[in-house]
């Protein structure tokens, strides 16, 4: 069978996964604790708290945020979870019913809309600038239709870092409007940073929303599986104890693998910043590699924001295009690409489509995005 | 601080974790698979079936169920979870609503029962006999009662093999009745065989009501947090093709994390029988410690039916005695048992209590036992 070229999915580079370093610590952390595998990861001394996790990978989460943003985050509360996801999944059950509205960018990740109608909640979106994040105006007019109707959003979700799929950062000055508007109308923000760590330039980005928040108003969610890789499952999220309590109660897995948190803590304590700057560098050459074929093949008829981060490039088609047929001539020719449509908020059928690449061979991006680049040409109208 | 003595929990023998042999596999597994953490459980060959987890470990699920029971489980049918209560969760969520009726035993682990709250359930409880588990008669009673009603139970839970609290293996004549009643009523049945593996004796257990059934109408749960240790927090569901999509759809968590699963599996595969049979030993010598003290310092007052594995003794107080009491004469002599009522599903105050002690070092259980004895002494009315 013919190889299939998969840019599709949030992955990270295989070769960077730092399997010999990785392995050579897993001895270590194993026998730093032992026999304390016997107990659950809610006892003793390895949490403080009931189902919180690991305690050191949680020092982990705590010194990168200080590293980052300048302030550490109370490390008791902080909730090792199964992927990001499962942070999403925990809030989401803990503080939203059906029927209840989330506010979200108009464009987001397709797992946590997903969800969200899982829920059978009221999702809304808000349009959202490819480099300067969510529209701040129109989240405010939203705001204030929703108060004359006398509704009330019960969260507002958002991406700010690298925003999946577009790659906005949203401003500082963006950050904190929409903080300010938060606290207005009494409203959360649930604020994922999951691909917060994937920066390709070392100029600061904005403080992050939970940073800028002085009123307890932000939940916080961040991924050890963009920095290493999905199939670790290590996510984590922050919460203040108004919001922590509530959240527990949701869940029922009796806390995240020791295993593998301690594992990953005693790794990425020594060698997060260090890894980090060599994972950047190859899923940046990466990027310049596709945004160049995609440039090469298919420049003419297509556009895109390069990004400053993150593990995805957003490509809009310039001309009118079939989408369903884009599909098709895509799938002949053995290209998996992730529909723009699945990140719209209401699944409305766009001319965009998201690409992900940090996993794919360098010598294989250029023929993938030929073929790509074909079928676009051809499913153009 | 004086020392407390925590006979609470599901928690294994810190002494059997094999530390030093995980320590060493751990960097075999880890490069086992290497580059490829950075895909999704789901993904390539790591498994065949979305969230169904890494399949290494699906094989030793599947080869162990073989050894025991002399059919092996198809591993697309079975899911990793983290631990067995995770399993029980996507259980009950993906099968049973607010209202909707269960059936256990009328003693059961106060974990399920807790998330069966949580789910809002109407919970209908069996007794059970001390040794040989849910009383069939009294179920098909109850079966005809909810039928002249036009009620239908959604789903009969049990846990066949030693029974949490009381230890009791339902007799293999009691388990196709069962089957037979589930069948008639067509409801299906959910196999807990969370401490199957934790036999004393070798004579043969019956088989599970799974193997017994042949009409695809059994869920089953197993764990490797008990032949292990629950930090590892690993745990599986076997589910055939008809729940199995239904299941799934409520999992959020995009599967349990592949590097706690190869470890786990790698070991697993080699030396699971090897370090059951040492696990085994070392609970079984607990146990009777536990029993022979009991003996000495409480059998005028206590009784206790001698379990044939787990990790559970169950008490039984002979006379009359006032629980309040006794757990705050307990608390002063820093004891901590596991209540009666927590098992019971309406929480019935009962005059007996749960005692965990594999996880307790050898020459501390009987200081501890004594001090629980003074204390039932003194709460007797």
């Amino acid at each position: 069978m013919e190889k299939t070229f998969y840019f599709t999915g949030g992955k990270t580079p295989p070769e960077t996964f730092p399997t010999d370093a990785l392995a050579l610590i897993s001895q270590k952390a194993i026998k730093k604790i032992g026999g304390a595998f016997a107990f659950y990861p809610r006892q003793h001394e390895y949490s403080s708290y009931s189902d919180l996790g690991y305690k050191g990978l949680r020092e982990v989460v705590s010194l990168r945020y200080k590293r980052r943003e300048g302030v550490a985050l109370p490390i008791d509360n902080i909730v090792v979870t199964s992927g990001s996801m499962q942070a999403i999944e925990l809030v989401g059950r803990a503080l939203l019913k059906p029927g209840d509205i989330i506010i979200t960018e108009e464009l987001t990740y397709y797992g946590s809309l997903e969800f969200f109608r899982y829920l059978k909640l009221n999702v809304i979106g808000i349009p959202v600038d490819d480099k300067r994040g969510m529209e701040i105006d129109i989240l405010e007019d939203t705001l204030k239709c929703f108060d004359r109707l006398n509704l009330k959003p019960k969260i507002i979700y958002t991406i700010p870092n690298h925003h999946n799929p577009t790659g906005a950062i949203m401003t500082e000055k963006r950050r904190k409007r929409l903080l300010d508007l938060a606290y207005s109308y009494n409203i959360p923000i649930f604020e994922d940073d999951c691909y917060g760590d994937i920066d390709f330039y070392k100029d600061r980005k904005p403080r992050s929303i939970n940073t800028l928040d002085d009123e307890g108003n932000v939940l916080f969610v961040g991924s050890f599986s963009k920095i290493l890789g999905p199939g670790i499952r290590l996510g984590y999220l922050y919460a203040k104890d108004n919001y922590l309590n509530t959240i527990l109660s949701h869940r029922w897995d009796l806390g995240t693998s020791v295993l593998a948190s301690i594992i990953v803590a005693e790794y990425l304590k020594e060698k997060m910043w260090d890894h980090l700057e060599k994972h950047i560098k190859v899923i940046k050459r990466k990027m310049d590699i596709t945004l160049k074929a995609l440039g090469e093949y298919a420049g003419e008829y297509t556009k895109c924001t390069p990004p400053r981060g993150g593990l995805f490039i957003w490509v809009k088609i310039t001309q009118n295009i079939d989408m369903e047929k884009l599909s098709l001539y895509a799938e002949r020719r053995n290209v998996k690409y992730d529909e723009g449509k699945l990140f719209h908020y209401r699944e409305r059928e766009l001319k965009a489509l998201r690409l992900s690449y940090a996993h794919i061979p360098d010598e294989e991006i250029p023929i993938g995005i030929k073929r790509l680049s074909e079928a676009i040409r051809e499913a153009i109208i």
